[in-house]
């Protein structure tokens, strides 16, 4: 067995800054770490040499690194080899492994870099592109050019499913952003694409045996099989299982203007314009045709996708679409099914036998647990934790989701701290169903987000659930995983995700042809408010995705780094210079931003509901600089005014109250005003003198 | 005759800030504008109404109009039309018009908005397409969301020939590069790609016949048949014709390493891993089975090109290749051909035939033109204007592109105030004569950029030479240009060009783990230098771009601002606090960088070249906020240290000097430290005390 040590080389510098890490940023953190001598160049005569391996999935996987890493460094690879004495052999010893990736395969590998030569060492293609991500990670500009300082690297996953789940049909997803968003994936080793590809407000795949799916259940915008077969042999080239979900018998509205026989209501059914949830018509589980037209797609859908498991979804069942229809209730009682939920335990007793007629094994949001269900099928927790331990107790393997929900635009450090085998209950796990669980996902739900804002909504963040589903669980600093997730965030794009590029486009469309500068200013002061923590309503997924928030990041890391410099600060507020210079200059730009930030907004609609934030804002910079005057003057400040803007800052550290029901809303941002942070550090600390 | 009256809505407040125009900034401008009454907004309920038109070429433009739209308003617009009653109706009143584009076509159109209804009007597709061009830059946010306020437009182009040389062989450029491009070209009413495909340095298209061209003259990056044909159709789509050039006799090394029987010399021939430039070996003319093989490619190729115009290139042939090849110099004796450039006129006079025999028109060069060429042929001006004019005087067409060539990354300015029609010796010509200067060309060669860098030497700039060769002659106002081009160039970004958002990941790529603020201050304040204007000597196409100087723009829009903001400051010191203010916190963030960046490049050979640069930046800075004491308190500043600023001023104006020849070479960063402009107008002020 591997011996496990982690030789954080990241860690010891980490705490202080923001986007500064001593070593080569590493996520996820590799098992073991050692620093040894020598750097090994990395120039134009870089050579991949896997040796008699080149068939198979390895040449894609080497083309796909050195695509990345020629982004990263600006050079060009030779196609041509360079002449034997002047190449630099990164050599790749790999014994093969299956064609296609698969559930846990030996995805361990070892990287050793000297200053003539990098080698890295892997039973699988998987293993070897592990070891490929993480020495593109190793890269760094330095004294002779971009290199990689010497090292020898131990490293295997902890959980050997991890996956990043993206809905495509809410909000269209065109090819080219799953894809970029692969390339991100493969360069955190994540291994799963959970391909969510229908949905009420959209069915996303052509069907050649139904093709009123695609017709009349999207707006156009589907994916061809010819592109699914595309993107699956990407995604397998890069590292990463494919697996679709087709999601019965809820969340099946998309699929009934084509063919209402399917719907528990009579119709007609056009494909709607308003928003999801789980209200409206489900699939009829009384009529056998039901079953014989399931039969047939799931056959068709089947022999696109390569890997074994099936994701038949099963979420949120709307039982009143079923306890409305008279002969759904004759049948149930016909059948002794007392209620909704028995009713959809018979449906997926139905299922079960169809999907695996295909070959396939299934997977189900944790509502399918159901008595009989076969102890091969696999558990998708998403209502709580303890449904996956309920299942694992219960013999089944399982995946967690809760806690990885991307939409809800929770911190980096709350998914971090999300193990799937953590947390209350975990305890009571025998080592066998501990072993049950597998790993997780994280969740992008395509409510509020377009293929613009995709990227900045899973990246990123999905970095720090990377780490939580691959690193050991001792790796758990979340100042050690912030101090490297900015440097992993800039690294990211050079995979192609435009989760930074993408801002400033954004800002630049609110600010029409006048200069954004104001209204960057707040929006790097704003966190974006996610479903569930705090975001106003549940909107109409056919909205413009063009809000103010929608260009807000989930987390800022300028306040980020001005609630560290005023901690630094407050331990020594007479010598700390450099830190109230810093926040002296912020403080006056959010000082003197709203005057001109109300100007750029007078006569512009979408920055409407953004004028009270940026008026707050400029409260709290001129609050923040009396404050830093005190402080450095070693003075107290007034207690009157000090309880005022203890007052204000409790006001903004909680996302805007709604009004009382039925009375007009003031406009609402949707955005917490992260701003107040720094600013409390130096009112706690006036506050003990 | 359409009347001629440019009603500038963006003049009156173009001079003062750069990046703010006090309408919608169009460019190129149209040749009428009258505001008129009423706002039509601009929502998912917009529908483009192009009546019984719905065949042909128009509606992919209007595919694309509504993508980028899409993009620039974040409105998803329905693919199924809304209900009559909420529809936003932006009429095409089109004829119709040729298949292809066609050079001279009627590219007129009108546009008139109002609160109810836009409604373009046009003889040909190609003017509906510029009608819609002009739509989208009239896009602005408003009180009730997205607008185009109540206008009303005529329009035409001066010329008819407005093109982009784009020279993808030194450095390749992928499909995705050329279409991107081909979406800007379109957004400011551009109608000509003209693709260099082959060069000393790469065959970048596929031959069917000869497959050794692509095979064995390129580095495994060329176009398959299937992509050009996918570009040709893109562009005709866009509105833009297609001319490709396939450069004979000279620039053809990369012909010779699969077929060096074509060559001037014996070989054998690898592909250069050197520059570019003239020398080498050339076709050989003297053999009847050169022609016979171009007869054989031309006829292969002509049948993927539908544009009816040909370039044969025809530029730099290396007299030496043929004088010191003695069969050719037998064949020159014996066909009484003087020298070389007889010698080239007997190639063309081979040549011609060819062309011709696929239905073609030759366009060359300016070095083509010889006795008994046709005066269908084009002559293309590169060497100087006066080429142009000659050959008008003698009966031939042609087009400009000296004074175009972006890679010496001129100011726009200066490619403004280059018209084909103005300028010495164009008072000679006849109208006749003049009519037949049809146009120009921007020229982007290859020796210095690489597909991350292409868009940001190409944009925003050739928005400029693209309003030169659209707009009245009468439209000359470099203020007004600036103004509107700081918005355009924003604007561009939503038509998916890159050369903003390329930015930050190549200053990411330099300070790689640490932020890269220090380095972006530098980079903000810097024009890069170009080839022929102060970069330094000629350097391996083969060399990676990832120099400072590649993420550097050729113009530095703060240095503009600034200097802009100092010269209102000096003519009002005492009052323009705002101005102060703005240079103050510049000049501030200027002295205290040196010592960030130095600690940030000290391990990093990139950044070596840069650092003299940044220490003249901290200098600037340090004396900047000096003067700005002196000026408003209305003091002298003394004279030895005005005079010693001064000559630091005049040293930081010029392109840094080389040392003398053998002797050790300092590192140069090839920038010019732009932000000596600003306090030289600074100086300049207290000079006068």
């Amino acid at each position: 067995m591997m011996r496990f040590t982690v030789v954080c080389l990241a860690l010891a510098a980490c705490g202080g800054q923001v986007g500064r890490a001593a070593e080569p940023a590493l996520m996820p953190m590799p098992v073991k770490v050692e620093a040894a001598s020598g750097r090994f160049l990395v120039d134009a005569n870089l050579v991949v040499d896997a040796g008699g391996l080149s068939a198979g999935r390895l040449t894609p996987a080497v083309g796909w690194f050195l695509a990345r890493v020629s982004r990263q460094t600006g050079v060009p690879f030779a196609r041509q080899a360079p002449a034997a004495a002047d190449a630099k052999r990164l050599v790749v010893e790999c014994a093969g492994g299956p064609a296609y990736p698969t559930l846990g395969e030996d995805e361990s590998y070892t990287l050793d870099v000297s200053a003539t030569e990098a080698r890295i060492k892997a039973a699988t293609v998987e293993g070897a592109i592990h070891g490929l991500a993480t020495f593109a990670q190793l890269i760094q500009p330095g004294p002779e050019g971009f290199q990689v300082a010497g090292v020898h690297i131990e490293d295997r996953p902890r959980y050997a499913w991890r996956g990043l789940m993206l809905d495509v049909c809410r909000h269209w997803m065109p090819v080219e952003v799953v894809k970029r968003n692969l390339d991100a994936m493969a360069a955190v080793k994540l291994n799963v694409l959970h391909w969510h590809l229908s949905e009420d407000e959209g069915f996303r795949v052509e069907s050649k045996r139904y093709p009123k799916l695609q017709e009349m259940g999207s707006d156009g915008a589907y994916y061809t099989q010819e592109q699914v077969r595309d993107v699956v042999a990407y995604a397998r080239d890069r590292g990463i299982r494919v697996v679709p979900e087709f999601d019965v018998p809820g969340h099946t509205r998309s699929w009934f203007p084509g063919y209402p026989e399917l719907a528990s209501a009579p119709g007609p059914f056009v494909l709607g314009t308003t928003g999801g949830g789980p209200g409206g018509a489900a699939m009829d589980p009384s009529k056998e045709s039901t079953y014989a037209f399931l039969d047939g797609f799931i056959g068709e859908m089947a022999a696109l996708f390569p890997d074994p498991y099936w994701h038949v979804g099963g979420d949120e069942v709307n039982a009143g679409a079923w306890t409305s229809n008279e002969a759904i209730m004759a049948f149930m009682h016909e059948h002794n099914l007392a209620d909704a939920r028995a009713l959809q335990v018979y449906f997926n007793q139905r299922l079960l036998p169809i999907v695996q007629k295909y070959g396939k094994t299934m997977l189900g949001w944790d509502e399918i647990l159901f008595p009989g269900l076969p102890t091969d099928a696999v558990i998708h927790a998403w209502r709580n934790h303890q449904s996956l331990f309920d299942a694992a107790a219960q013999g089944y393997r399982g995946i967690m989701s809760w806690g990885f929900y991307l939409d809800h635009l929770s911190p980096a450090a709350y998914y971090y701290g999300n193990d799937p085998l953590g947390g209350p209950g975990s305890e009571n796990l025998t080592p066998e169903q501990a072993a049950r669980i597998m790993g997780g996902e994280a969740c992008m739900w395509a409510e509020l987000i377009g293929p613009d804002t995709v990227d900045s909504r899973v990246w990123p963040t999905t970095a720090a659930i990377a780490e939580r589903l691959w690193s050991p669980k001792e790796v758990n600093d979340a100042d050690s995983m912030y101090a490297r997730l900015a440097v992993v965030s800039r690294n990211l794009e050079f995979t192609g995700v435009l989760h930074r590029a993408s801002r400033q486009p954004m800002l630049d469309r609110l600010a029409g042809d006048q200069p954004a500068g104001p209204i960057e200013v707040v929006a790097d002061a704003v966190e974006a408010l996610g479903l569930g923590t705090g975001r106003a309503g549940r909107p109409s997924v056919w909205a413009p995705v063009n809000r103010f928030v929608d260009a807000a990041a989930p987390e800022s890391e300028l306040v980020r780094s001005m609630e560290q410099a005023a901690k630094r600060l407050v331990a020594d507020p007479a010598n700390d210079r450099e830190d109230a210079a810093f926040l002296r200059a912020r403080f006056e730009t959010w000082a003197a931003n709203d005057a001109k930030f109300q100007a750029l907004a007078e006569d512009k609609a979408l920055l409407n509901e953004v004028k009270p934030v940026s008026k707050d804002l400029s409260a709290l910079g001129v609050a923040g600089l009396k404050m830093l005057d005190y402080l450095t003057a070693n003075q107290a400040a007034p207690a009157d005014w000090l309880t005022e803007e203890n007052t204000e800052l409790t006001r903004l550290s909680r996302p805007p109250a709604r009004g009382p029901r039925g009375a007009p809303q003031a406009p609402r941002a949707d955005v917490l005003l992260a701003a107040f942070r720094p600013v409390k550090v130096l009112a706690d600390a006036l506050g003990k003198k």
